[in-house]
């Protein structure tokens, strides 16, 4: 965990993890920890996506230049750091691993700098389903309004829908017990992304919101997290495009997935 | 036209494109002649896409490397030979500019190698809906069945059938009056494309046959043009590769579009 935590609930915390993955040596107390762990966990996040991942599960993400982060693109294969890019993906392969050792979790980082949901229909099947992914996180939706105005070939908020749908659709289709976690679309004011653009990006937040919950998927509420975190930072401090966050932007998204993945 | 017709028939059609366009001088002859012609080609063609396109009409041509055929995509303008490719776009505009002077089309060819249903999706409101098309023909599907096959990436005939759709949706939305073309996904045997992926070719023939009765869209009906072409010419002269085709397919190509067209 990134967040500050009592050492109790860390232990329990690393022996969920370690339960779930059957790394605890067989002892009854730490399968009981995990056990009850896993119970709480139940009940405040109705999806834990990561709850009884099975042992070299793949983890994939996939988005637009927020999840690419510079990610080298010549480097194909898992848990590379420089394949995973300089964001919240590589900061939440990092700690997912460190904190579960033996579990063999493979990450990929498969983001597109420029992609809208369209792009990402567009090589699904290649870069996404073809990988058997276990887990898959989706972050898009930005460029979806921003290329409207920047290349007049933006995706409109119904068409934006219906193309996330089917990418989810066709992930279901593919991979019946894929966990899904959705992030919400966001932007920061005072950048390059204008203040008349914030109402269409609310309703395709509603839109990932509620095909989370169609899809059983967890939602990541990155909008709110940077939203709540303007009287404490700067904007400047968290994304000085009001797009692309910097370290400590990311830092906050890897938190907010890990507490809405319930990891 | 690019078949022989006699000479009066010629005539009738030369009279019917000049009526049209109110190129006849208001002379009662003529303007007899086009209505004459018009009636006697809608009871033939129930969709005639170039009935009454209006003067300096917006003529757009979408697709993969078939449309595309080498096209410099470096001249944007319309009505240039080298922006129109070495296919099928450039024959039709060179014969149909050369028969209706004055009538001032621009004729414009933005079809992509390599491109299936999605990826015309993807830039279809920059490259289709920017350009305000008056008349809109597409081809498209081949890769779509190719590429699973090249880069483990096509699109299964469900979603292509759900993916054209949008595009006819977003295209009449913007453009309410438009005519719209729709040419048959077609391969010839022997070549690149293995005899294995003809049903699947076929299924995608029916939708876009489906989609253009539903959209009242001409239909080109190319693979029955080169099915029927065997007998007098080999798949060698017609399409070496089974994909692209010759001058000659290209040739047979324009003649069919024409004819589908009613022009």
């Amino acid at each position: 965990m990134n967040q500050p935590l009592p050492s109790s609930a860390r232990e329990s915390r690393r022996n969920f993890l370690l339960g779930l993955l059957g790394l605890t040596g067989g002892t009854l107390a730490a399968g009981t920890a995990a056990r009850a762990a896993f119970t709480a966990m139940k009940s405040s996040t109705p999806h834990s996506p990561m709850n009884s991942l099975p042992r070299n599960a793949v983890i994939l993400f996939q988005g637009d230049s927020i999840t690419d982060c510079l990610r080298d693109r010549t480097r194909s294969w898992p848990n590379d750091p420089a394949a995973l890019g300089a964001g919240y993906v590589g900061r939440l392969a990092g700690d997912l691993l460190a904190e579960s050792p033996g579990a063999g979790w493979q990450f990929y980082n498969r983001g597109i700098s420029g992609d809208r949901s369209i792009d990402l229909l567009g090589r699904w099947r290649r870069e996404a389903l073809a990988l058997k992914p276990d887990l898959v996180s989706i972050l898009v939706g930005v460029n979806d309004t921003w290329h409207e105005s920047l290349t007049g070939n933006g995706v409109p908020v119904a068409r934006y829908a219906e193309i996330y749908r089917m990418i989810l659709e066709d992930t279901r289709r593919a991979r019946p017990g894929v966990r899904l976690v959705l992030g919400e679309p966001f932007s920061l004011p005072g950048g390059e992304f204008k203040a008349e653009w914030m109402p269409e990006l609310r309703e395709r937040a509603a839109v990932v919101r509620a095909l989370a919950r169609e899809f059983a998927a967890a939602f990541v509420p990155y909008q709110q997290v940077f939203d709540e975190a303007q009287p404490r930072y700067t904007v400047a401090e968290l994304a000085a495009d009001g797009v692309h966050p910097s370290p400590l932007g990311h830092q906050l998204m890897a938190q907010a997935w890990r507490a809405a993945a319930g990891v």
